[in-house]
C-alpha cells in the first residue's frame, strides 16, 4: 500500500496501526518515572503509578458519523462516557474522573448544551466519577472526545490478550439488545428497552471490578463491536462457543417475530452493547462468576478457548464456523 | 439569555460557565477515594493521589478553524501536543503520558497521518514523555483531541488563582514571536524564527518545574491567548506591568519595521507564545528566576500586583491602562 493511499481506502484499523508503529519505535525516553506500562492495542493505556495502573482511555464520535438522529443531546453526553467507563471497566478499573474536549457549530443552541452537558455528568455520577474538566472550540460538525481515568492495582489488571487453551469464556450481561434498539429504531417498532440499551449503555464497572479482583481473568475487553469480532480481536487461538448458553437480550427475538432479523445473529454479529466478554481460568469460574453477581451483575459462561478454528456449537452438536465480522458502526 | 440562545451568540466562555456549573453543582459521590482537587477554570484538573496530582488537561482543534494553511502534517501534530504539554508546565507538573482522539475525513492521505503521528510524536519524546493510546474515527472535519496527564507534588502545585498583594509578575521566554510568525506567515515576509515560534510552540515544561521546586510562585498559567488577558483570567487584582521589562521577541521590531504593526501590541495582544506568567513573593522571586536559568529557561519579572487596576508604565513613568483584549485565535 502506497503513502499516497486515502483512509477510505486502507481503513481505520490500518492507520491505527501505522501510527502504532510510530508512537512505539523506540522504548520510553530513559529517566521517565512512569513508563507506558501496556501497549497501544489494549483498551485502556496503563501507566506504572507504584502500587497501581493508571487507566487512560479516550474516544471520539461526532454526530454526522456516530450518533443516530432519535438520540437526544442528553443520550449523546451519556453515551460519550459510557463508552469511555466501559473501557476502564474491562480492565478492572475503577474510574477516578473524565475530560470533555467538545467540537462545537456556531448554530448549537445553549439548551443542547447543557443537555449534552447533563447527559455527561448523569452518567459520570451514576459510575461514581464526574467530569473534571473540558475544552470547548468551534467545529463545523459536532464532534466529542472523551478522556477517562481509572485506576486497578496491578496484579488485577485485565489485559485484551492473555487467553490461554483451556481457557472459558465468559460474557456479563445479554447480548444483542443493543442491535435490537438499532432495529427498532429503524423501523418503529417501539422496543423501549431495546432503543435505550442502545441510546444508553450502562458500562460494566462494578462487574469488571470484581471480575478483577476474583483473579480468574486471563484476559477481558469490551464487546464495543459485537461478541464475534471481540473474540477475534482477543485472541488467536481457537474456541468453541455454546449458543445454548449465550445469553441473549430478549428483545432481539421480539425483533426476529416483527421483521425476520436472526436473533442470534443481532447477539453475535452486531456491536453496541458495551458488555465485557473474559476468559477465565477452568477451575477459578464458578468463584468468578459468584463475585459477579455479588457486585449486583451477571456473568454466563458461553464456551472454551483450544484448537485452531473459532466455532459455534448449536444445541444438536453441529458445528458451524463463527465469522470474524461485526463491526456495524451505527453509533 | 434565554436558554434558546445559540453558542454564536453567546460565545465559548459563557458556553463553558453554564456546563461548569452543571459538573459542579454537586460535590463527588461519597466514598470515591480520588476527587477532584481543583477545579474547572484552572489549566489542569487535579486529582488527588496521596502525595502527588494527577494534572490531566484536554484541548481540540479542528482543520478549518484553528489551523493555518501554511502548517505542515508534522507541525499539526507537534502544536496539539505542545498546548498540552504547556498546561501541564503551568502547573510545575512532569508528563507522563497523552492520549490522542482523531476525527479523520475519508480522504485523508495515508502520509498526512503519519506526519501528523511523527509530529505529535516528536513533540512528547522532546519533552521526555510519549503518545500512550488513541481512538480514531471518520469526521467530515479534520479535529483532533489531544489530553495530556502530568504529576507534581502536591505542595508544588501552581493553582491559576493565587497571586497576592505585592507579589511580583513575572514571564519565561520572550513574548510576540508567534504573534510576529502570524503576521510573516500572512504578509510573507519570511521571518522564519517567527513562523516557527508559532506553529512549533514550546511547552515551558523545565521552566515549570523549577518554578515550581522553587516554592516562589503563587499563581501561574499558560499565555495562549496573550499575556494581557491572561493577566486579566488570573486575578481580578490590578497591577503595574513596566513596558522596558517585558521580554519583547525581536521578531515583533521586525515586523512593526516591515508592517507598522506595533511590536508592544504583538507581545502584549495577541495569543500563540505558550510561555508562563506567574507570580513570586517578593522574598523568593530572584530564588525563582536563578532556579529557572539553572534549568536551562529564563524569568524575566516584568511588574508588581497590587491596586485596583491592571497598568502599563512606560520608561517616562506615564501609566496606562492594559487593556482587556487579546484572544486572537489564529491557530
Amino acid at each position: 500500500m502506497g503513502k499516497g493511499a486515502k483512509l477510505s481506502k486502507i481503513g481505520e484499523r490500518k492507520a491505527i496501526e501505522e501510527m502504532t508503529k510510530i508512537f512505539m519505535r523506540r522504548s520510553p525516553e530513559k529517566g521517565a518515572k512512569c513508563s507506558l506500562s501496556v501497549g497501544i492495542g489494549d483498551d485502556c493505556a496503563a501507566i506504572d503509578m507504584g502500587k497501581e495502573y493508571l487507566l487512560v482511555t479516550t474516544d471520539v464520535i461526532s454526530r454526522k458519523t456516530h450518533v443516530p438522529r432519535q438520540a437526544t443531546p442528553w443520550q449523546i453526553g451519556w453515551f460519550l462516557v459510557a463508552v469511555n467507563l466501559s473501557d476502564v471497566a474491562s480492565k478492572g478499573g475503577r474510574p477516578i474522573g473524565l475530560v470533555m474536549a467538545l467540537g462545537l457549530p456556531r448554530e448549537t443552541e445553549e439548551k443542547f448544551l447543557l443537555d449534552l452537558a447533563r447527559g455527561m455528568d448523569d452518567c459520570a455520577r451514576a459510575y461514581g466519577t464526574q467530569i473534571i474538566g473540558g475544552d470547548t472550540k468551534e467545529n463545523s460538525n459536532l464532534t466529542i472526545a472523551g478522556t477517562a481515568l481509572g485506576l486497578v492495582k496491578k496484579e488485577r489488571f485485565m489485559p485484551r490478550f492473555g487467553a490461554k487453551e483451556g481457557d472459558l469464556v465468559a460474557v456479563t450481561g445479554r447480548l444483542g439488545a443493543a442491535a435490537a434498539g438499532y432495529y427498532s429504531l429503524g423501523s418503529n417498532l417501539g422496543i423501549k428497552t431495546a432503543e435505550n440499551a442502545m441510546l444508553e449503555p450502562q458500562p460494566r464497572i462494578a462487574e469488571g471490578i470484581a471480575l478483577a479482583k476474583s483473579g480468574a481473568a486471563t484476559s477481558c475487553m469490551d464487546i464495543s463491536d459485537g461478541l464475534a469480532t471481540s473474540l477475534y480481536q482477543m485472541t488467536k487461538l481457537g474456541c468453541e462457543i455454546e449458543v445454548s448458553k449465550i445469553p441473549i437480550a430478549p428483545e432481539t427475538m421480539e425483533v426476529e417475530r416483527l421483521t425476520g432479523k436472526n436473533a442470534l445473529e443481532q447477539a453475535l454479529y452486531y456491536g453496541g452493547d458495551y458488555e465485557l466478554v473474559c476468559t477465565l481460568k477452568q477451575d477459578m469460574a464458578k468463584k468468578a462468576v459468584r463475585a459477579v453477581e455479588k457486585a449486583g451483575g451477571r456473568l454466563a459462561i458461553i464456551g472454551k478457548i483450544g484448537g485452531k478454528r473459532k466455532m459455534l456449537l448449536d444445541s444438536n452438536g453441529k458445528k458451524m464456523p463463527l465469522e470474524n465480522r461485526g463491526y456495524e458502526h451505527f453509533l
